[in-house]
């Protein structure tokens, strides 16, 4: 059984492939190149790196359903689809902040994720994971970095884009007690998708992981549409 | 600055392109495809991931230096060094342990890395990481499961191939106190390569690593040929 996850969630993209529970093919690339442009090659590649695989032997889809880039997550979530309909096979969406969360599930410490959300706010949740599992997980929340912070707790994992550009406030705010990745950690892991996925029972539950877009906040466009409305 | 780093120390391949700091690309692959064939074909993807580029604009390489599969090595270490010579920038050799190891540096347990080393013997060292930083390292050894296993202590987390085929015994010897990672986060990571070179103190020395293969034991036809020579 072979699965294909994606994440196109923020600059460049990452993707995966599993048969049954091993891995075995990822790549990240993290670049200001549209995604429209490199991701149907970097799929085609992903797919040839099992000799003689085509794309209607994958026998599911996955794709980080947000939040994040919103005009990403729209191209990724939209191919996505595509091809699990081309090819009728299901598709799934898991969180943007799993696809990070869960390249630290083996930290003792919360993990607080913080992906960078720009207008000085970011898209946050905090792990407890013990042995490798999710104990764990408080509601997902786009707000100010210091709400982040404050629900992490002083002792806790900072990871994700928004804990480099907010480190200087995460350390005053901590004590310097906070712990940092290292920044080539911090991307979304189309592999780590999986994993979150997989960590109920091992076995990826499509029906209860449907894919639809989670931006936790409105595009500038529907703030500006509303504006126009009311005004 | 960018960095470019290999690793052939296991089945497959994989790579990852830095610049300064910065991941900017990584892919890895995990197929019995010989390394000789798909590399250079997965090295140009590599560089032309960054839009413009060519591999004399790599300004250093860093390869696994082992241990692992001799034959996945040699070329591997032969490929780095040839393109370092063609272009005249430097090239460091990582122990591919570190690879799998420097994945878990948020770990508070002690973490075992074992490689199958096949002939019931594992390739092994043990970290020991505090918020994200190395502490200490055991010394590298070629031994048998029970002895690495002796060595981790039994709260450990048991990273690596060999984990996975000698689970059953580790459970044993640990009362069921030791902690697995998942099969996808297993493999010699080519970006922990350079978390473990830069390490120290950020910027890669390659003066202090040099390239040069580490396989901890002898070869078959090294055996071979010294038995002969005896006889």
């Amino acid at each position: 059984m072979y699965l294909f996850a994606l994440s196109t969630a923020e600059q460049g993209a990452s993707m995966a492939l599993f048969e049954d529970e091993r891995l075995v093919f990822e790549s990240s690339i993290f670049s200001r190149q549209t995604h429209s442009k490199g991701l149907l090659p970097m799929i085609e590649q992903a797919v040839e790196s099992r000799e003689g695989m085509t794309v209607d032997q994958i026998d599911g889809f996955i794709a980080a359903r947000g939040p994040g880039s919103f005009t990403g997550l729209r191209i990724g979530i939209s191919m996505v689809k595509g091809l699990a309909r081309a090819v009728s096979k299901p598709c799934a969406g898991i969180s943007s902040l799993d696809g990070i969360g869960f390249r630290f599930c083996h930290s003792q410490n919360p993990v607080c994720v913080m992906m960078d959300a720009k207008r000085k706010e970011v898209y946050s949740a905090v792990y407890q994971f013990s042995n490798g599992q999710l104990i764990q997980k408080s509601p997902e929340m786009v707000c100010s970095p210091e709400i982040a912070i404050g629900q992490a707790g002083s002792g806790a994992l900072f990871v994700g884009s928004g804990s480099k550009v907010y480190r200087e406030k995460i350390c005053n705010r901590t004590d310097d007690r906070a712990v940092f990745s290292s920044p080539a950690m911090d991307g979304v892991s189309a592999c780590a998708l999986v994993m979150s996925g997989m960590s109920d029972g091992g076995v990826f539950d499509f029906e209860n992981h449907p894919l639809n877009p989670v931006y936790l906040r409105k595009s500038d466009a529907q703030i500006h549409f509303e504006g126009k409305a009311g005004a």
